[in-house]
């Protein structure tokens, strides 16, 4: 089998979130899908946004985001907060938003999980700055779980590739984590 | 619309990876999905891992490692590396190998993409490190290209949530970005 080199920028499959803030006193969001956990305890997200942003304002001012993950039904609205900077247009009609404990987080009703986050650190890279964030509180709603637990299947979320830039609803069941793989065991030692 | 508090320690939709380096002279992999982009130009990706991961030995003394993204024909082996600790089985085994131009990034044939990253940075977290790898390189078949680039229906990459623990593939394809929202523009207008 031949390997081809498709050169450095190359991407992820990744989530899909809506980072809110409140920027110059108005609720604002931005689609972004370089979000990742990066520390178990306490539980810390990682978000890489590019320096110009105006959400990154809001950030460093109010210490609080919120990271959002729309369902395929507002796809055309989280394209939109992708391309339309804050600075030109106000995003703070576009969702109805609800807040959480921290206050200054704004969130999407919308959305089937929300995340409020508390601002740790922010790692200055050469084009981004990252965001590291503690996470204060999850939400969701009754119609989004199976007994008692988040239901992927119920929620709708989206993934984005890039550079082909499509964003794709999650497909079938592959296996369960921590488990498939003791097939290899069993098989190992029979 | 009544909103749930379901705590803090939640999760995004995230990409499966196995994450390859030289520890103690040998290919070892570990099963990661804490990893995304994190800077445009150069191209950084981050990995977040437990600390007391044996591969982060590898990572530390080559300062190399790869990003290797397994299809869903490979699931189990995928997750068997993810609770089998190369401090105690030898997986340089498990997978036809290859190396690019870094020489101690060992990547896996049968991913339909590899990416070998060069050390930049590691982040002390509090229970886990944050590696920071430059991409030098990726990697795929013709097999896994539509008119010279990567198409993600063929490529069959797979997904985890947590704390359900489940691995999905990728579905249909919900819309284009930084274009399907542009119809909200539009409607504005009309």
């Amino acid at each position: 089998m031949e390997r081809i080199n498709i050169g450095a920028n190359t991407s992820l499959p990744m989530p899909v979130t809506l980072i809110g803030s409140i920027v110059e006193g108005k609720p604002n969001f931005m689609t972004a899908a370089w979000v990742t956990r990066i520390n178990a305890t306490p539980p810390y997200l990682a978000v890489g946004l590019n320096k110009a942003r105006y959400t990154s304002l809001g950030i460093r001012e109010k210490r609080t985001f919120s990271v959002n993950l729309p369902g395929t039904d507002i796809v055309r609205e989280t394209d939109y907060c992708g391309f339309i900077s804050g600075k030109n247009a106000d995003k703070s009609k576009i969702f109805e938003l609800f807040y959480g404990e921290l206050k200054t987080a704004p969130m999407i009703q919308k959305c089937p999980l929300c995340i409020e986050c508390r601002l740790v650190d922010v790692y200055e890279m050469p084009t981004n700055n990252v965001f590291i964030g503690e996470i204060a509180a999850a939400y969701t709603e009754e119609k989004y779980l199976t007994n008692s637990e988040l239901d992927i299947k119920k929620m709708n979320l989206m993934i984005l590739t890039m550079p082909d830039n499509h964003y794709w609803a999650i497909g079938e069941q592959v296996g369960d984590a921590w488990s498939i793989g003791k097939k290899l065991i069993k098989e190992k030692s029979d």
